[in-house]
Formats: C-alpha cells, sequence, structure tokens
C-alpha cells in the first residue's frame, strides 16, 4: 500500500476503486471472493459481505472493513456521497458498464472517472524478494508433480487420469491447487494448444504434452514439458530441438531494459530458420505471480520494458495438424543482468 | 441458438455481442478461453485466435468462425462498421468499460447499444433433459468423491490432503476437473462459511465442512457436507439437526411459480425458531449448470419465479465464531409439481 499511495497524487485522484481481487489481495491481503478495496489519501477500507467478517479480521493489512449486506458498490457510493465532489480513479478493464452505471446513478455529477490504467498491475509485475521466495517454491513444487504425472505414462493410461497424478502430487505437496486446468494432450490432440484433458487414452507413438502449475502461499507456477511414448521419429525429434532452441534463444534475450517483443522475436527467429514460424500460434510468454497470467507479456512487438525482479514464462511451441505439438516452457525471473530459471525440471526429449 | 434468435427481434436489435464464456458455449459449443460471439439476424460469427482453429472447426454449431491475429473486440467493429447503422444488444455485467470505450471509438454514432440484460442467463436457467442427464451424471459422480474423502477424515490429517483425495477422485472417475476449489474446513475454520483449504491438520472434536464439486461434460455438481471427528457435544448435534431440518424446509418449498426468496424463508423460519438465524450469514442457494452460480439466486426477497427444469443447490448453515461451522447442500431440479434431490450422499451426521 505504501507504494501504491503516492499514485494517488500523480494521477490527481481523490481515491482509486480496486474492483480486481488480486489487486485487492495484493493492496491489502484480503483473499476472499467477495470484495471493493477504496484507498482514500486519508487510509483504504475494504468492502465486504458477512461470510468474510472473521477472515478479513485475521487478513487485512494497511486497511479498515466495512461488512456490507447487498452489492459492495452501492456501499461503496453512500461512502463517497458524503464528499461534495471526488475524482475517482478506476480500472477500465476491470469494471464493467453496469457497475459503472450503478455508481453514476448514486453519484451523478459529483463523480469525476479518471483511468487509472494499470497502475496496481505494473507494481505487481515486479516481484519483492519475499516474493521470489515464494514463486521458487511454487517452481520447485511442480517440478517434482511433474515428475509424479511423468510416472504415470505409458499407453492405455487416460489424458484425465494423468491430470489428475499431477493435481494429487500438487495439493500432498501443500499447493492450494493447481494455477490452470493441467494440460496432458496427447496424440493429435497435443496439436491443440489450449487443449483441455479428456478420458482419451495414451497410446504408443504419441506426443504428449503435459503444462501444469501449482500455487503456494498465492503465488503461481507454469510449466510445459513435451514427452514421447515410444522411439519418436527423426522428423519429430528435430522439431522437439528446434522448439528447445527456440526456448534457449529467447531466454538468453531476457535482461533489464530489454523489449517484451525482442524476447519473442528472439524466439521466433529460430523456428523460422527452421521453416517452423507459421506453426507458432501464440506469443512467447507471460508474466506470472499471484496470477497465471499477469503483466508483462511476451508478444509480437510488445513495446514494454522488461525490469529487474519480473517474472515472465518462455514458452515457444509448435502446432502441426494431425502430427501434435511441442511445448517448453519455463518461469524466468529477470535479474541485474539476465534472467534464471525458476523451474528446473529436465529439457531432455524423454522417449518413454 | 434456435431458442435465442428470437430475442433479437424482441430487443429491436439487429446483432447480440456475447463476451461471456459460458455464453459463448451455450450459444454455439465453442469452449475455449479466448472466444467472443456476434449473433445476426443472419448468422452467427465466433470470432477466436489461431490457437483455436482445430478446436472450434471440431466444436462448432450453428455458427461460422473467424479466425483473428489480435484484439478480437477490434475484428468485432471492423465487420460491424460495414453496417450504417446498427442497434447492438449487449449485456452490461458482462462488457467492460474499456471494451465498450474501444468500440465506440471504432464505430461512433454508427452503433446505438441496447441493454440485452440477462436474456441469456435466463434460456440457461431451464435445463433440457439432455443437459438434465448430464447434471446427474455429475452429481452422481461428487457423491462417490466425498465418500472418498470422508475415507481419509482422521485425526492428523492435513485439510489439503483431504482435498487432493476428493480431487483425486472426482478426476479418476472422469470429470475435467472440480467445478471449484474444493473447501475441506475443520475446526474454528469451519466457521468461515469460504473458507480455502490448508495444511492445517485435522483434529479430535472438530466439525468439518466439506463442499466440493465435479464438472463432467461441461456441467457442475455442487455438494456440501459436514462430518464431526469424535462424539459430538449436544449442542452441535442440535445445530446440525437445526441445518437439517432448515434445508428439508426448503426443498420442500421449491416447485413452479414459487418466489425464489420464499425458498430462503423457508430455510431462514426454521433456524429462526432456533435461535440460529443470525448465524446463517448467505442466500440459501443458486441456480447451477456450466457454471457453479447461475440464475436464480435463492436469497432473501428475490421475486424471481421457480420454473420446471431449473437446477438450484439448498445450502442453509451456521457459522459460530470459535464453534465452528455446519452447511449441508444438496443440487435440486424443479420438477412439475416439486424438486428432486440430483445428489445423494447421505446427511447422517456422521461422527468419525
Amino acid at each position: 500500500m505504501d507504494r501504491f499511495r503516492p499514485f494517488l497524487f500523480s494521477l490527481r485522484a481523490d481515491a482509486f476503486l480496486v474492483t480486481h481481487l488480486p489487486n485487492v489481495a495484493y493492496l491489502c491481503g484480503f483473499t476472499g471472493s467477495n470484495g471493493v478495496l477504496l484507498v482514500e489519501s486519508s487510509g483504504a477500507t475494504l468492502f465486504t459481505d458477512s461470510r468474510y467478517s472473521l477472515q478479513a479480521a485475521e487478513q487485512l493489512h494497511d486497511a479498515k472493513v466495512s461488512i456490507v449486506s447487498g452489492n459492495l458498490l452501492v456501499a461503496v457510493a453512500e461512502r463517497l456521497k458524503r464528499r461534495r465532489s471526488i475524482h475517482l480513479a478506476f480500472s477500465p478493464t476491470q469494471l464493467t458498464v453496469a457497475q459503472k452505471l450503478s455508481l453514476d446513478a448514486k453519484l451523478g455529477e459529483r463523480c469525476k472517472w479518471i483511468d487509472g490504467g494499470n497502475t496496481i498491475e505494473r507494481l505487481r509485475a515486479i516481484k519483492d524478494p519475499a516474493e521470489l521466495a515464494f514463486m521458487r517454491e511454487a517452481a520447485k513444487l511442480i517440478d517434482s508433480a511433474w515428475k509424479a504425472g511423468v510416472r504415470q505414462i505409458k499407453p492405455g493410461v487416460s489424458e484425465l487420469s494423468v491430470v489428475a497424478e499431477i493435481e494429487y502430487a500438487i495439493k500432498t505437496a501443500g499447493a492450494s491447487g493447481p494455477s490452470f486446468e493441467t494440460i496432458v494432450a496427447s496424440g493429435p490432440r497435443s496439436a491443440w494448444a489450449h487443449a483441455r484433458p479428456t478420458s482419451k487414452l495414451l497410446r504408443k507413438n504419441e506426443l504428449v504434452v503435459m503444462d501444469q502449475g501449482a500455487i503456494l502461499r498465492d503465488y503461481c507456477s507454469d510449466m510445459t514439458r513435451t514427452v514421447f511414448l515410444g522411439r519418436a521419429s527423426s522428423r519429430i525429434r528435430r522439431m522437439y530441438h528446434a522448439v528447445l532452441q527456440s526456448q534457449e534463444a529467447a531466454k538468453f534475450a531476457i535482461r533489464p531494459g530489454v523489449k517484451a517483443g525482442d524476447v519473442d522475436a528472439a524466439a521466433r527467429n529460430v523456428l523460422k530458420k527452421h521453416g517452423l514460424a507459421r506453426y507458432f500460434t501464440h506469443s512467447t510468454g507471460h508474466g506470472l505471480g499471484t496470477e497465471v497470467h499477469e503483466m508483462p507479456r511476451l508478444g509480437r512487438g510488445d513495446e514494454s520494458l522488461l525490469e529487474q525482479g519480473m517474472v515472465v514464462t518462455v514458452e515457444p511451441g509448435v502446432y502441426i495438424e494431425g502430427l501434435g505439438g511441442i511445448r517448453i516452457e519455463d518461469d524466468m525471473v529477470v535479474t541485474s543482468n539476465g534472467a534464471e530459471s525458476l523451474t528446473g525440471a529436465t529439457r531432455e526429449f524423454l522417449e518413454l
């Protein structure tokens, strides 16, 4: 909160309305599923409902709590109505049209809206040492949960039962859960870059993409490995090594001051040399923290500059209809002069 | 889609912009994580990105696909710009201020916005026989996953490891995953109505609230049971039976034509007789379908009328700081003259 409150001044705002729950949690510690934070220069107030009164009392820092029955934004409006006029900052990407209309109906001309942009997301993008320690643990945990999944891989086992093993390992290791729906996609389905696992059985001579993450003490990890069931053809081995080289090139490009888009270009250029660029159908990576997709985005042409303390995934992939897909993903923290990998599972091409 | 398109006429709209993914899935079958559906009287178009081209080809019905690189709403705006003017229906609760601004910037005066309300949610609230068959299966599955969790309950086991067992059972039974973060909350933490599981160990003489659900073929179940570790005091037994009676009364109140708020009142009145009403800090239930919270809401004073084919949870609970919490929840389908429970796990007070 101390790092955030100065932004009220630079935005010329009397208050900042925080509706996005990960931002609420970041600023005041509250992790319930219903909460709105109003940050005023005099202090911050969390509005939540009675289900969360005990939890809020335990979790809150730098904020008072107001327990509300009914719509939280109505209570926020009642509070703001005490002022003759208010310059209210908000994030347009995080307030719905209906929410804004309901506040306008209560506050009328009294309220001047100020685009607060992604102020909080920018703060969240830079992780402090305590946050990095949590993320390192979340990354270690996913390394070992992946291994538990690999041990199950054999013909006749379903994608979903491999997912069940991975997520069981995630939870028994103390994580609160997976950071997204674990992907195990085999054979032709591995060419769906965001396949959901099904009851399809693994078969010999199939690629298996395994994409998994864990939430440990509120911080996420996110790692992908691709293995082969049986002996791979030389074409598939070449593809694998092209993706691995592409990932290496992107990792090597990361350091403070570099544009996010340049990291993406580094990955893409390697695949171009192998004639595979057109099969790389997504961006190279994304920020990671309490949410599994955060700032910055390592996408084509992205101009944002990397800074020390950011954590990003690096995950090039190629997806060829009929043949299958290969993706390799690690979590990298930007250091003072380069980048360090938080995930450490082997990237050897495993033929099982 | 056939049931939906007539609403274009009643709304006097040329098109409906569908941004909420469960609504997109309901109308055209697409279940990817990035998609916008534009329903025009001449037909519907799904806008998505290249990661999903194969998946869209497999899943889509009643819609064409447009593969977009970049922002989907920009592509929608380009498409709409071909018209001289457009009356565009949308859901204000599902479009952000930023999304609306970006469309306004491209379309200007040409676009007249029409509040489409919760048209699609109302359609989704009534389940057809095929949907009910899926939901019945999802409910059966959660009954047995809960039992797998109960078998793990003993002193010294952590909340998270019970969660791991339940979710393992969910996935090995063929579900795509839990329908929300499974809750196992013990002792004082059971008094948090929406506790997240932790590494806290279960101890003798504690209440354990277990709230779990599964997604099977895209449809959710949601069931809560509360058990006791050891022999409960007579006070806790009385509380348990009050909650059970409260749930029975609410279930008995359900039939077509009844107000949602009357079902809530039925649950609340029983707890009032037991002097426990002030510990019942949430509403009695919610609709259930492809989302775990849907229409209708069984909340205090809610005027919406129940209709045959709706599926709702009935889940009264009491939460007493220091002592613990008790909640019992089943999934009920509204039948022609009453209601039928989809979940069937025992509601006997288990002392383990």
